[in-house]
């Protein structure tokens, strides 16, 4: 089942939202400060041929246009119901990014005035973080789903590492030391990746030498995978909620992580910032009291990744 | 890549096996003893309409005929590699039944001669044992395999609880101490169980009225499922070496959970005998250093159920 109903088409959004009342902001408020695309994402549905791009204030506020096909409006109410739920743990709500409501924008090609998720900017206040979108799950698709979403999401999942690892390289963009900028991957070219791409990336991704052909030299596995703080232990914690939580199946859903590169050489570990957050929640459904065991495999084995480049 | 290379053909075999030298019992001991269809056999490819079915000697010994298009030299092969692997934990090998390599033998039809795959009679020594047998994951297809076995697979994962659950069930027997009798049922009728069905199956594995049509009673959950060796605490235990193991993928593989019932109610949890085994593996592959996330994530959902069980 569908976690909040039939799709709607952006002609009857605006009844829909008037009528369901959960737009609580939408047309209330306008942002009049000036926005700009943002610099730090990786993944995603960015600013490119005329489709809409997620905004950033820089004052901390990510704004992400409402997606077609009814895909916003489904991931808005997910936020509207995560966000009051109160079978949520309250260390758990830290990696999701902390909610806003909506508001209706100008859109980031000026095309119009359209309805965003707002949401808190993830990287606000990080100068140059390195970040990595990485889907969870061997499936991207669920029952319910129309054939033609369905054949599209095994496509994917069969030409991908998702079937073989249990998730995907969905786009990074990691600060090489050395050459002081940054590498960017988009997603063209991690969907072509295979087991081994996608394990050098995870290796490349907490190096100091990202763009060079040589060995990544994993100078900042330590401070960025590890301790008592790092990606590592986030993800364990994310897991034990996996492990027992039926609320939501996150189909399609993304771990979001990213460091601070600018302070890591000087404060190491703590500098860094590690952070893990879940991302993209257009295909949640309602969990119905079985585990999301499509999730919670997917997010073991990227875990035994991490966990294999600490230890070598 | 599939564990043990191509498929072989049964005119091929015998000349197969001479070189490989992993049949070392085959034409080698002819077993003179009686055997006989085993009783307590409740899913799998039993003796149906010209298929070769299971042997049992009585005397401890399970005989499984080698299965059709090279999965029986597959699943040897299997056992074989598995029998010798030294990195597989003592306390896991419980998980499995004990391997006896292979022996050609009459088959259970009286068709001819054809190898045997030779195993510990798990059930052997229990007088009314109830078993049943549970696929694990959510997919049983794999990369690699034709497009004619992915179809099927898939069609199968999504008609049944598969997809949703992350398990299915193959066939049960129970035997029901209201009227001392076993309720037995098998893989056409547990094919079309929904999520509702296969919870109430697991809550009449455990009860003593299965065949009513009233709310099954659990009468015996704590003593199979619950307790320090019962069935939750051997999944657990499984479940830890799921999590760290990267050695094989059991794609398709079931577990098999049974327990005596002739002694429950006088003896209680120790009187129960409840075991958890591993069974089915024509579809192994090599791990490649990758977590099975597929059985991983299907195990912690089967899991998941049978702890609601005890706890409601």
């Amino acid at each position: 089942m569908k976690l909040f109903g039939p799709c709607l088409s952006r002609r009857i959004l605006r009844k829909f939202l008037m009528k369901s009342g959960f737009l609580f902001l939408v047309d209330t408020v306008c942002c009049t400060r000036m926005l700009k695309d943002p610099e730090h994402q990786v993944a995603g549905h960015m600013a490119k041929d005329g489709r809409l791009g997620p905004l950033v204030d820089g004052e901390g506020r990510f704004f992400k246009p409402f997606q077609s096909n009814g895909r916003g409006e489904d991931e808005a109410k997910f936020y509207e119901s995560f966000s009051s739920n109160k079978n949520v743990p309250d260390h758990i709500r830290g990696y999701f990014p902390v909610y806003h409501g909506t508001q209706v924008l100008e859109a980031s090609n000026g095309s119009g005035k359209f309805p965003h998720i707002v949401l808190d900017d993830v990287v606000s206040g990080y100068q140059n973080p390195s970040g990595m979108d990485v889907k969870i799950g061997s499936r991207t698709w669920y029952p319910g789903v129309s054939e033609e979403y369905f054949n599209q999401c095994l496509k994917n999942d069969r030409e991908t590492t998702s079937v073989s690892l249990g998730f995907r390289h969905a786009g990074f963009k990691i600060f090489d030391h050395k050459e002081s900028r940054f590498w960017i991957v988009e997603y063209k070219v991690v969907h072509r990746y295979k087991v081994d791409d996608a394990r050098l990336a995870l290796r490349k991704f907490v190096s100091s030498n990202s763009l060079a052909d040589s060995i990544p030299d994993c100078a900042f596995a330590s401070e960025v995978y590890g301790g008592s703080s790092g990606i590592l232990a986030q993800l364990l914690e994310l897991k034990a909620w996996f492990e027992t939580q039926t609320l939501y199946h996150f189909n399609s859903c993304s771990v979001y992580m990213f460091y601070e590169n600018e302070s890591i050489s000087m404060k190491g570990g703590h500098g860094a910032r590690a952070q893990v957050k879940l991302v993209d929640f257009t295909h949640v459904l309602d969990g119905d009291g079985v585990v999301d065991h499509n999730f919670l495999g997917g997010l073991s084995s990227f875990i035994r990744f991490i966990k294999n480049i600490l230890e070598s």
